[in-house]
């Protein structure tokens, strides 16, 4: 059959690309150019990361490519040697346009201004597509498919090279937005980093639960401490790069915790009215996450959702998707639900809300357990 | 077809059973009971509710309860008046065994020691089914199904009573188990009360980011502030009526986010070596949430994981399933991840890790893009 996924008709970037880092990012980008028929050159300090990204068909090494090369030259180094890499391959390649694509701007670009030579060519960029796994056996062409991509171009970029790293990121599939580099570090700082701490945060008081507590976890702390897995070495230099922000917003963090919890201290002793103070921590919590943007950047809508539960058993789910599907029932979102000693999970299910009870009424009929659906 | 989900040959429970409390947790027990042919009164002093609970079955007004019974009372009212409803079923039904199903113990076997006769009868519980909303009209008899369900037995209960509130659960598919009222309260709060509070403070800095921000949310800010929905009303008396272990666990967070701040500060101002405790932090927070048990109360066994990207339109998620189905491929878990703007969701799917191959090749065979797999 035809797959689901056909590429564009036509594709904006011309290259011959030169991809400087062939890590988990890097070899992504040339995977994806070469899949679109884009001329690439890889480039990495270690011969077997480059023989590796060769390997798999993400492009040709630097030794083989031609004088006049390349139109587009995209970093993709570490953190820590992306501003040195831009600097050098503005100055090696003057017909270039340069980009990378490190996940905090405000340094790079600063440190870039600061040595640079065809800075009109420099347009910096933050393809948001996160992987639990880093390095170039998990590179994929489709990494980046409807994804964010930021471009945050310098003072002194043309509109012109804005424009071919715009248009790689839209071949890429990403969805292209603009920020200047302050406005996006402070906004990766909220979004990501942030929760990135205070999950870790959260994660390490259980260092001190007792066992038997662990045992009664169910899907809100999986939820909240999921992402407390990440790798230590990678993180920490994402927010050294971004210290200014985060400090900032883990501050107004740390105040409201600590008023919270001389508020529960005081309750504790007595004192009239102390929770006050819990009820609007919730409140404010229900606010701020009714500002995070559903499916397509739209408020989520309210779909109607079904929970059933699922036999823990090989084929089970399978069934349960075969039944709606024969119902033809569509599933708008799902999430899964197991705890500790469970013999069975719980199937969360959105659906439109004008097919809700028909889809109760159906799984019934096959014999499913539904535990009553509500608006979500 | 025959329900997957056939009930026990034999019901250890022997009514009549008195429900105190037509609420989610009062009327999904009343329910469950009567679905086992159980015998089951209920008390509600509200008419209305009391009216809706015996229109959906679940038993019979207490008016009519004749001499005698019942042999059981499980008071499901609300936090603040659980402790005086046991006291006077104790007092009252004088050959009854009595529990409750508050989400909060200490205080609650506490001043029930303090009044009561009949302490012998009196066994707690908490039976740890969440629901986002409240009211018997989301009630369920399978409530209760697979979750674990704590019996936290008084200073003077006999063996007898225990197992009577044990069988209880066990009757109505909980998995119990038997904690003090104190290891108890530490536990929720650490697995429960904790990251409830710990989500609603990081949504309610969402308050304080820029518009743009929020359109590059991703799923990890999405899973930690999840639960940041909660009800305030219903939140702020569990969080009251466990304050000291919250304030505790709490307090030790708060200290730490305190030097994590002020580290981030000092590297900001140039110190050397002040990232150190980032690194610690995150490296903690991965001890911690290796920690937390996967499906049933064993560590998560390495599954091995495959990304597939699902086109956002209906029927296409079915389809997904349909195809590992004929392709005999069972999931083992699975999550969707969607964020703004995206024309694509990207569904990771857990498997055997004998059969990750081949579930590849099968799909990319059937037109699927798949993201490369890995070890989880």
């Amino acid at each position: 059959m035809t797959s689901a996924f056909s590429t564009h008709g036509g594709v904006a970037t011309t290259g011959p690309v030169l991809i400087i880092g062939a890590g988990l990012i890097g070899t992504s980008v040339a995977l994806g150019l070469r899949e679109r028929g884009v001329e690439v050159y890889l480039s990495d300090p270690s011969p077997t990361s480059l023989a590796l990204a060769v390997d798999m068909g993400a492009g040709i090494p630097i030794g083989e490519m031609p004088e006049g090369a390349p139109q587009i030259v995209v970093v993709a180094a570490p953190p820590d040697v992306v501003a040195d890499c831009v600097v050098a391959a503005l100055e090696t390649y003057p017909n270039a346009v340069v980009t990378d694509v490190a996940s905090v701007k405000s340094g790079i670009v600063a440190a870039v201004a600061e040595h640079a030579v065809g800075l009109e060519r420099y347009v910096g960029s933050h393809p948001m597509a996160g992987r639990s796994r880093a390095g170039s056996s998990f590179a994929d062409k489709d990494l980046f498919y409807g994804q964010p991509w930021v471009i945050v171009p310098g003072a002194e970029s043309t509109a012109s090279a804005e424009l071919t790293v715009r248009n790689l990121a839209v071949d890429l599939g990403g969805i292209p937005s603009r920020l200047d580099p302050e406005g996006h570090d402070v906004s990766v700082a909220y979004i990501s980093h942030v929760p990135q701490l205070v999950s870790s945060l959260l994660a390490s008081q259980l260092l001190d639960a007792p066992a038997e507590a662990l045992g009664l976890a169910g899907q809100g702390l999986r939820d909240t401490t999921r992402i407390a897995t990440s790798d230590p070495r990678l993180w920490t230099a994402i927010i050294a790069g971004n210290a200014t922000p985060i400090a900032k917003v883990l501050s107004s963090l740390h105040e409201d915790l600590g008023e919270l919890v001389s508020n529960l201290d005081r309750y504790v002793e007595g004192a009239p009215g102390a929770v006050g103070v819990v009820s609007e921590t919730i409140s404010k919590g229900n606010l701020g996450v009714a500002r995070i943007p559903g499916k397509h950047g739209r408020h989520q809508p309210r779909w109607g959702s079904l929970e059933v539960l699922v036999p823990d058993e090989p084929g089970e789910l399978g069934r349960l998707f075969t039944d709606l599907g024969d119902a033809s029932i569509n599933i708008e979102d799902l999430s899964l639900e197991h705890s500790a000693g469970k013999k069975f999970g719980l199937a969360n299910l959105m659906v439109q809300p004008d097919v809700q009870h028909r889809a109760v009424l159906e799984l019934e009929r096959r014999g499913w357990r539904v535990i009553s659906g509500g608006a979500e």
